[in-house]
């Protein structure tokens, strides 16, 4: 009822913006991994920080729930309205507002997603790191503090953000950070809103890092004999201060899958994918320091790409590794899970997850950002089989109670959503509490994504 | 008399590791630069979290304020008793508790300053880059995400801080962060409370990240004909993605302040201080692209330090500077600024302010850190003399307003505390009201470090 009147009362204001056709509530519903569909009322496409403010204003007047939506690839079920309410739809605020090439920096709206951004830079000389797999929005991304592949050199979403533009619970919007490199001028609310979910503000603007186009790259893929090994190498290679961008852990069963799928015939055995950035001289210098001390341990089959072709289409075998996994059982849903564990721990964490899941009966095949210590299992169930599914997010369960034992996080990149709540307690302990208080003293009607990150009614 | 329950109960807890000396009161009330002295009533040295834990219990008891106190090397104020109440000095919870080598990360008390934690690291192959000059306590840095010299390449406090203890203004224990390198699970509590300046939290543990010591080391100073070449020079060198370990910038002014007091003979022009930190060739590489961007910008003078003793010297000099400037007039006292702004406007507002400090009639040599967009003028005022103090500040207000404009900020690294409060306003808008609700929110008798940061009764 109190939503129906939101939904009025939008619907004077932004006229055929706001839908509540079946389709387009059940396209906001789904999610990417196994949450059932949680449809919101009605969803709406604001174009201006002036449309979103009004909406959250009108939504704040009815009590009625706002959940931010980018481009719905989140795996967490961030997105599920589940207490119905109101979607905002990003897709219409995608200008790439400003580039400042001797800064460094782009100001963007929040539904500009990464690909478009990088394209956009294409003549400047410098590119956006942060890379999810994903084509998301970069709102999306900084509301789930993403990170990927490149996290290893470059950092995440955290340590990309300058400034945001945000609106308020209340409809308010506040600015955050400035287009300085750094400031200590009270508390950091630009790093307290990355990584919030849509739960204490909803982006309206981003001021991002950039970073110079490397004069020379070069990749490569190497098999080994074990996780063991292969963990070994990177963490020596780290040791030595040899600069990665990226460092990405398959298991053989992920290297069967993507072989599969896009045509490579890497042998089944765990594998580093490698990406170095650096003048021509640095590259191959770090190139030949990891070449020793892979082959130290047992790293074979080197074979590395300078050619940009060739390097394009390992890491789209790379970004497509979710897909191909999804693939290799058709028809299958994932859980996926998504530990960050201390780089000590790793090939332990590892070894002990594969032999978990081959007692569980499930297919599941690794992969991770393994200079982060960060790894998922892509759990396959079938559809509507809750025995699958139990097993599943049981196995999840054991892998997050042994990522916690060990000093490491029940996620490192993916966010707490619907799927990671139970953890939080004993991730946080009064931890989380606090950040209830905070919740509480930004959202006190809890109108923002109720439901996500924190417990409350 | 409130007060004096406190001191009464907290001697009973602690017995003589409570002291209400005027000497150690003196002590603790003194600012390192421009402020009025406000001791605390009783100061309390705890060796263990379960001490301050009890601590601030009993303070709150007694609505009594409780003031950090590291080194007291800050120098906005931080510690100033400007209510009275208990300063709490870490100095006696001083122990590295443990290292990990493969995590590259320490775990330390927050009374270990920055150079016992390196000197502890001196097997380890590893070190604790973030410098800020003096030799402040970790637990300090933290509060007040201080930064300094290397951050252009390691980042600041809030960087290297990967998780916390931290005691609670109702004496409770939170942990916040682990140790994985990267996490989603919820709102960024490290965050919050890094630059929080002790008024939402006592920090009493802190997981710290280490870096591998470099290979090869190059440092160099180089003179320029203007600030404006000097900065050029380093933006230039940025864009070509070429990592500088340090980049600092010296007015003439700072330069003669420097040769007096390190007997160094420098040209008295604007310098760069510069260090590399690679592979030898790396590093070679570095210098000589440096080398050439100076030279295209007069760049000239230049001499490289490849020796150990030589680079020490070279940043010991540097590190001095500010204690240079203030003997340059015996028995002065110094009001210093710390604007950070966007590289881009980085020649224009030091030039703006060499200029606006030639009109005020003040001495005010400047010196920065130029790689991140942050300098400092030190305004050098004679204690008691109100009509220097006034001119003083109002120049530092007018370089505030200029960065602002700037899109910069009006603290850098050194935080808010006393100093830049009146600036608050204008640098948040909208989100210095949600410091404020967070501030509520987390301490709502207003105990921790009262009158900093943000306002509030």
């Amino acid at each position: 009822m109190q939503n129906a009147q939101a939904i009025a009362a939008l619907t004077s204001l932004l006229g055929d913006r706001v839908t509540t056709s079946k389709s387009d509530r059940d396209l906001h519903g789904r999610s990417e991994t196994h949450f059932p569909d949680f449809p919101p009322d009605a969803v709406v496409y604001p174009t201006t920080t002036e449309d979103v403010s009004r909406i959250v204003e009108i939504c704040a007047e009815h009590d009625c729930p706002v959940i931010g939506w980018g481009t719905g690839t989140s795996l967490e079920g961030h997105t599920a309205a589940i207490r119905g309410g109101i979607t905002v739809d990003f897709s219409r605020m995608d200008q790439v507002l400003a580039v400042y090439p001797e800064d460094m920096i782009a100001v963007v709206q929040p539904g500009v997603t990464r690909e478009a951004l990088n394209t956009e830079l294409r003549a400047t000389g410098l590119f956006f790191p942060v890379d999810p797999g994903a084509n998301a929005s970069l709102g999306g991304m900084a509301a789930t503090r993403a990170s990927g592949t490149t996290a290893v050199r470059y950092g995440t979403m955290r340590d990309q953000v300058m400034g945001l533009e945000v609106v308020m619970a209340d409809g308010q919007v506040m600015q955050t950070g400035s287009r300085a490199r750094k400031s200590s001028a009270g508390y950091d609310l630009t790093g307290l809103m990355v990584g919030s979910e849509g739960t204490l503000g909803l982006i309206t603007e981003l001021t991002l890092k950039l970073h110079p186009v490397a004069e020379a790259t070069a990749a490569a893929v190497c098999a080994f004999p074990s996780a063991q090994e292969a963990v070994q190498t990177v963490i020596e290679t780290i040791q030595m201060g040899v600069p990665m961008a990226r460092i990405e852990f398959l298991d053989a069963a992920s290297i069967a899958a993507v072989n599969a799928h896009s045509g490579r015939d890497d042998a089944e055995q765990p594998h580093l994918f490698i990406e170095f950035h650096g003048s021509e001289s640095a590259v191959a210098e770090q190139a030949e320091i990891f070449g020793s001390i892979a082959a130290e341990h047992g790293g074979a089959d080197f074979a590395w790409s300078s050619r940009s072709e060739d390097r394009s289409a390992l890491w789209a075998a790379r970004h497509a590794a979710y897909y191909a996994i999804l693939q290799s059982r058709p028809g299958a849903k994932a859980v996926v899970t998504d530990v960050c564990v201390p780089i000590s721990q790793l090939a332990t964490a590892i070894d002990e997850t594969i032999e978990d899941i081959a007692q569980s009966g499930l297919r599941g095949p690794i992969l991770g950002h393994v200079g982060d210590g960060n790894f998922h299992a892509i759990l396959l169930i079938e559809p509507g089989n809750e025995a699958e599914k139990s097993a599943a997010l049981a196995l999840s369960e054991r892998m997050v109670a042994r990522a916690q034992a060990m000093h490491g996080t029940a996620t490192g990149e993916h966010g707490v959503g619907m799927g990671k709540l139970d953890y939080m307690a004993a991730e946080h302990g009064a931890g989380w509490a606090v950040m209830a208080q905070i919740k509480r003293a930004m959202d006190p009607k809890n109108i923002l994504n109720p439901g996500k990150v924190i417990r409350q009614n």
